[in-house]
């Protein structure tokens, strides 16, 4: 169990890192840029939280993190510059990691002792963050902060999930895995049927 | 005096939160993007304060701030919605929270044993780096660099006098006061008067 | 030796202060503006390094760095609205602070344990991170994710030379004054030829 995370933990870190390739590339940037912008959207979400909550921050403490970050940045760039990929391609695999960032960023806010509305913001933090820092790099609003299908607020219903279940007894790997099942489905019927929250601009 | 401050501080927090989502409804946001800006303007300072000073982040300490802002930031969004709020409102409650964030964050600084110049520039930190923070998401240059009014040099005249009055040895009630009392005075008049720095722009 | 590279470090501290206000210029900034700008640029890239370190963050402990970058900035804000400075007289100066903050930053990172992966990557934020942060304040997209001439990589180049030297067992003081020597020598090289890296734009 521990491994199986740790590892989809390090797919999710590549598969923001190829998200963020794809935006810097409407920018014109150059190769540091494009990879900044990768490793900033791959690990900037986890980075905040341990800076919040005042832990080692997990690629100080473990750097295959931010290799496979810069690697996957590299590797993108080159092949973004060949053929134009689909961003499509990736709201999918965006959604599992999603759901995994989100879900473990609580959890480890949690263990920490945070209070449990401060370890929910944490693991929307975890999820969201990357994406936030990625679009400031890139001089844009961030996009989960505009009109579109639901994702920071299905982080939050996933990481509040995980905490109701566990305040009611449920044990870790089953309030986990169940956590993560809801983010994935919603997120998924989100994309699917165009849900959205209201916005400023009135219908 | 102590809970008085207390709930001072949660009601600059209300009154931050508020001005963060007039900002948001600027750029077409959600109901995620107005309450993240509001957060964010509402609690950014102290964060950034803590953060440097390596302190227990405020909020994560007591997350009643995090859900005051998180409340403030959803029923303002909704009330934007409806009417439309006027901004000068917000002006002198603004002022307020201002004075109270400043004078208190160079408090907590020097509590801390920062070295004045810091405790000073902490003080400017938790009165102003959430409106920074709002503008940086809102993709624009923050407000309080451009010509306007005084602004944040009136939190830093407020924390130098909280920290000169200390210096020469006002006791901590009166010096809080008095501080509070110049910042409020010196961003009223500037207001009023209309009281601006130089600029790059020559006249 | 520990006292030339305290000295060097104010003088790069001073230079990097001097482009913040260049930058912040073309945005019309006011004297508060351009002495944030200022302060970012010369003290940003160290500040970051030192909170994913969980380090005290240097100017905290020293205030002589934040005392230097303020004044630097409200004189050079002063100078540039007489008249015109040309930035092109500050690429070389700072050539030698990218050398000196880039070097000494990944030193900083190994002496606290850091792998060597992440030691380096401290060394190229410490050195061009306040030139990012000084883009973002100006609402502009940062300069050294855009084609240009090397920039950020000769850092990192830097940054691995000391390390890669120090493995091998070449001691403190030589490795740095080679580092600075390679990231210099490669800067002024990248300048002089145009050398650039490959970018998004095909050509």
């Amino acid at each position: 169990m521990e491994e199986l995370l740790y590892w989809a933990g390090m797919a999710a870190v590549a598969v923001n890192a190829i998200t963020g390739v794809l935006v810097a590339q409407h920018k014109q940037m150059d190769l540091v840029g494009a990879t900044t912008v990768a490793t900033a959207t791959a690990i900037g979400g986890g980075t905040l939280r341990d800076v919040l909550l005042q832990r080692e921050v997990f690629w100080v403490a473990d750097q295959a993190y931010l290799a496979i970050a810069i690697v996957v940045g590299i590797v993108t760039f080159f092949w973004a510059r060949q053929r134009r990929i689909a961003e499509a391609r990736f709201l999918y695999p965006d959604a599992v990691g999603l759901a995994l960032f989100s879900v473990l960023g609580a959890q480890m806010a949690l263990q920490w002792q945070a209070p449990w509305l401060v370890a929910s913001i944490m693991g929307v933090i975890t999820g969201v963050f990357g994406g936030v820092l990625r679009d400031l790099f890139c001089n844009q609003v961030p996009l989960i902060f505009l009109p579109g299908e639901l994702y920071a607020s299905v982080a939050w219903i996933g990481a509040l999930t995980l905490i109701g279940l566990q305040e009611v007894g449920v044990d870790d790997t089953t309030s986990t895995w169940v956590a993560m099942a809801v983010i994935l489905a919603v997120r998924a019927a989100a994309i699917r049927f165009r849900i959205r929250l209201p916005t400023f601009k009135s219908p």
